[in-house]
């Protein structure tokens, strides 16, 4: 893969953390694409093993280390002949550099990904995080988000909470029950003073079905859907949101 | 992988056929395993590659033959260490035999899981089949539905349009234009008998979503679903419908 839309390979996908958000990134990755029949989708091989140690839990100290499950999972990506790889999982991302170090094949970044959509969709004013505990904590979005002009807004406690258990309700096969306490967190962060919020893990999208989202009055960016369209434009199926290749870190 | 609730190791899924009926795969059979947690899951390896050339056509004698396409992709699962494969496509299973012929690693058969389902439904009477043209003439479900006494009802010229555009409505990413159709060739074969429908197609649950199909009066019988099943019973997350392990043929 030289340059961007000019991909015509095996998109890798490391996934199984979780692996819903595995199956969902790669059924967006379809959802998303202008095509008219199967053999215009982009081909995609979605290493789906769930085996990983917990991200969240190893980042605060709490759990084995996951590099060397995430490893194993990208050499047989690599192996498979992928040419270009997405990482469904933004808690996974705090080991992005390590990885990337570490592997033959470009891996797309989430977090950069994000932040194109949020300039895709014209985001004005602060915003608000959401995500695993070990993600806020260690700022894998703060940075960023400041680097690109906006002021960031963390989840108080309560808010954490809420996300905590809309990411474990999800995880735990019961989507019913992760709506309102993903919803009561954007509604926390929109009281003050949030314009667009991150679902800043890739459970917290299948929290938020895309038909219940227009309630909320503020711009939502998805990092499924964000990872999903920074791949397609690497594969020309879409036009990239901007000309210099931003999506790989 | 010797007994059913045995497995441990990858399983293979031959989708990309297509890649939206392949992510829907890997998606439910994560919806139906019981599971708290990430690391209770089977873990999967999905290949979804949609440049295989179209099925129905080929069988038809109207386009190239698909066989070496699904050969190699079956191929990268078995080096990538899948020790049993599902393929979330009812017409490829026309090729069933010589694709089983040229793997080493079990094959599990769609038909053989979707009659295991209509027996763990309590499925009587007359069964109406639904699927692509390709598979609707070449008898891939009649004789297996037979000889589980079942009496078989395929559709009329007006019930194979209606699936052939609910089909074409997902794989061009219009599923909302695939329910009245799906739906219309299900109530027609409810007037003429059916008392249960097998959805014979994998775009065909794409094109009527779990939450709506309550209003059909009949045993409905998805064959992701049931597919996802045979494997869960094969890594033990479910009860296998029989001891017997018939869902490799």
């Amino acid at each position: 893969m030289a340059e961007p839309g000019t991909a015509t390979g095996l998109l890798g996908i490391l996934g199984g953390m979780g692996p819903l958000a595995g199956a969902a990134f790669a059924a967006r990755l379809v959802a998303l694409t202008p095509a008219a029949r199967d053999q215009d989708h982009v081909p995609a091989l979605l290493c789906n093993d769930p085996r990983v140690p917990d991200r969240s839990s190893a980042r605060l100290g709490q759990g084995p280390d996951p590099l060397e499950a995430m490893l194993a999972s990208l050499r047989l990506l690599e192996r498979a002949g992928a040419e270009l790889i997405a990482i469904p999982c933004n808690t996974a991302h705090l080991w992005y550099e390590q990885m990337a170090a570490r592997t033959q094949v470009p891996l797309l970044h989430i977090v950069q990904a994000v932040c194109d959509d949020l300039e895709r969709l014209g985001a004005r004013g602060p915003v608000g995080l959401m995500g695993t505990p070990a993600t806020l904590k260690l700022g894998l979005y703060q940075q960023p988000l400041r680097e690109r002009g906006y002021e960031v807004l963390v989840p108080d406690d309560a808010g954490v909470a809420q996300c905590v258990e809309a990411i474990a309700a999800v995880k735990a096969n019961r989507p019913e029950d992760a709506f309102a306490p993903a919803a009561d967190c954007i509604r926390g962060l929109r009281a003050r003073g949030a314009r667009s919020v991150v679902l800043g893990c890739t459970e917290l999208p299948l929290a938020l079905p895309h038909e219940r989202r227009a309630g909320f009055d503020l711009v939502l960016t998805d990092s499924i859907d964000a990872l999903a369209r920074a791949a397609l434009a690497h594969y020309g199926r879409i036009a990239p949101h901007r000309r210099s290749d931003p999506a790989i870190a």
